[in-house]
């Protein structure tokens, strides 16, 4: 089929004229789809049943070093735990604290931290008149979402393929004192994709920021989601870059077993220089007497080591690599040639990233979900839902039993091209 | 042995050397001993491995409305475990938000969200140029810690045998604008045991604060915690006080299941009124995507309903009435009638309170703790560390196997007679 923007009037009107019975047909099945969070299928879930097995009444719940896990205290997580965790996020465990069961719970506490008591000694940020964040767009809306909460301005950059124009982020960042932080989601980002070239990782790290209390937000939330075992991502190490770089207190790093075992009761951990741990720890301490250290060890002796993690990632990648094929494949079958969106193929992660001629998205999404096909708000990858340009879509494949997500990609590629047809119909 | 007030000088310094050579017999065993931190002791840890056993790799983890615990979502917490804490709290599960392993994390979070989003509307309090809260004392001193850490001006307030001095309370919540809320312990109190008579629950439902976003913390750790079947204090329950005096938002009721099965591992709650709930449920879904539904599950399917665990906690009385009924023989035995000491003797909790004579508190922590016992320092339990008595000293009976407890509560009364004994000499 020749591209939408090559027709003409006839030949777009027909289009949409047999766009319509189509979606009708569709809208005739009464379906109820799923396409908008990045959460795992029921199958994932299973691959972690053996976790419940692990601990049981006959054994005894002790660390390596003695402690006793079912009482309070060890405020910064169980040493065995910092090791299997500091392998997953490439730390030492000297770096690491482990929490409770969200890494976005972290994000959120560290920047209520600097709202609050500010960090290490500078002005409590609640205090100032501005505080403002970098948010690299597309980008993931609940980070926006904490920002947004707590009055924080946030300045969208445009994400490349290599990561965020640096250029632009130097240029905020070393020129304004308020910007006090960056969102990043460096490895197979949600939504594109996109891993952070070795050069934008480098660039990140030496950055010169004009205000001495600016922090890197570095949510490594897919640090090992790998979709192949033969074509992966691999991101530089943005502790020890920060360190090389002269700026060791630059960055927080996050992650989370929650796609890894079972989401909302897994572990979140953070990674950052002793300089940034003492800082916590100071209030940590007066937040909580431990995370769930039952837990931790549940996790420590499910995986053995980080060998077994990846085994166990392995197992989670042949279930999802099929759902990101069959996306993609519907996606380059009924859209490949039409000129009326763009979409990522990634590596790893949770998602596929779409961009629809501008001003469409909204109305894709509209479309979609009248015919029983929920995604992602169009907007919801921009800070405050405003995407100027109305084009990108967050699309999450790892949910729906194949079946289903192969209707729903079709009817979404549907959507996509009414949408399309009509916008172009009206501009004509 | 008459009263030490009562003694001649020679008396008391034969009294005196006595008690050194004892004090050098104690130093001599080499102990090493902890009277200091509310601590489940390892045998009643044991009463909780069921819980390990509750949930295996061969059975769902699904809900009774089928959500399945294993994924994302469910804010505020799984219909049954709002049943069960509902029953354990003596609140409507409506009423009720499920969260991590922490009611000290919930609190400390309260207050945090109250510095920089404020309670309802109100101004948030960290653009006010004061907030206090009033301190009943003795006290908790992590309660402590978290207002200090806010920078919230700490107001002691007495506390005697029916809780707080009401009229004090009244007049300071009634007249200053800054007070923004009181720390309470209801039942079994940290540190005193003591539970708040009928009146005072009235009484403090019916203050008439000068802020309108004033709130009573209403902690409510040792709701089910008694040592007797037969002697239970009872306290009013204080949601359904304040709806009855029409102030119906103004308390925040906290407990956890942390003394009940694993200290660091239980789930933790909050109970208060609907208006109270919408403005922290705002706050909530930006914080997380929810909490451990797992370990919720567990819970609820461990104890069945309230029942099961009214049985499982006589199981920990069993083991904790016969610590308390020694430390409480001891004292009696050894400072019985001397007139330089004053105990509690609580039906539930976790802590006997002791009150030496003015001075002396430091002082006997000091000589127990050089003796190998360690005490809660003094001062812990009045704000900023400072007993402006000297004179209060929490005992922590549960953690330690009875043997050393006894060895310790004997070590700690030595160290009361020799402390009272130099303190009375130096006064002469």
């Amino acid at each position: 089929m020749a591209m939408y923007s090559e027709m003409t009037k006839e030949e777009l009107e027909k289009e949409l004229e047999s766009l319509k019975a189509e979606y009708k047909s569709y809208k005739d099945k009464d379906l109820n789809l799923d396409m908008s969070r990045g959460k795992p299928s029921r199958e994932q879930l299973d691959l972690s049943m053996g976790m419940l097995d692990v601990l049981t009444s006959d054994m005894d719940l002790l660390c390596e070093d003695g402690t006793d896990c079912r009482n309070y205290g060890v405020l910064s997580g169980i040493q065995e735990a910092k090791v299997l965790l500091g392998d997953m996020m490439e730390n030492h465990p000297d770096n690491i604290i482990i929490y409770g069961n969200s890494s976005l719970n972290v994000m959120y506490d560290t920047v209520a931290r600097a709202m609050t008591h500010g960090i290490m000694g500078h002005t409590p940020w609640c205090k100032l008149d501005k505080v403002k964040f970098i948010c690299p767009v597309p980008g993931y809306d609940r980070h926006f979402a904490i920002t947004e909460y707590f009055g924080i301005e946030m300045i969208p950059v445009q994400m490349d393929e290599n990561g965020p124009d640096m250029d632009e982020v130097e240029r905020l960042v070393s020129s304004d004192e308020a910007i006090k932080g960056i969102w990043c989601v460096p490895k197979y980002a949600n939504p594109t994709g996109t891993s952070y070239s070795d050069e934008v990782v480098r660039r990140m790290a030496r950055l010169k920021p004009a205000a001495a209390d600016f922090r890197i937000f570095w949510d490594n939330a897919y640090g090992i989601h790998h979709l192949y075992e033969d074509k992966q991502d691999y991101v530089l190490e943005i502790l020890a870059e920060c360190k090389k770089a002269g700026h060791p207190d630059m960055v927080y790093k996050f992650a989370s077993t929650s796609k890894i075992t079972f989401p909302g009761s897994g572990i979140a951990s953070l990674a950052t220089s002793l300089n940034n741990l003492e800082d916590i720890n100071n209030q940590l301490k007066n937040q909580t007497i431990g995370h769930d250290k039952v837990n931790q060890l549940r996790h420590v002796r499910f995986f053995g080591d980080i060998h077994g993690m990846m085994e166990h990632m392995k197992k989670h990648a042949a279930i999802i690599r099929p759902k990101f094929e069959a996306v993609e494949e519907i996606l380059e079958k009924n859209l490949g040639g039409l000129g009326i969106g763009e979409w990522t193929n990634p590596k790893g992660g949770y998602f596929i990233s779409f961009n629809s001629l501008d001003g469409c998205a909204k109305e894709i999404v509209r479309l979609a979900k009248k015919a029983g096909v929920k995604m992602t708000d169009a907007g919801a990858t921009w800070p405050y839902h405003k995407d100027p340009h109305d084009s990108n879509i967050r699309i999450a494949p790892t949910y729906p039993p194949i079946g289903d997500l192969k209707l729903a990609a079709e009817l979404f590629t549907l959507c996509v091209k009414l949408a399309s047809a009509k916008k172009l119909l009206e501009e004509m």
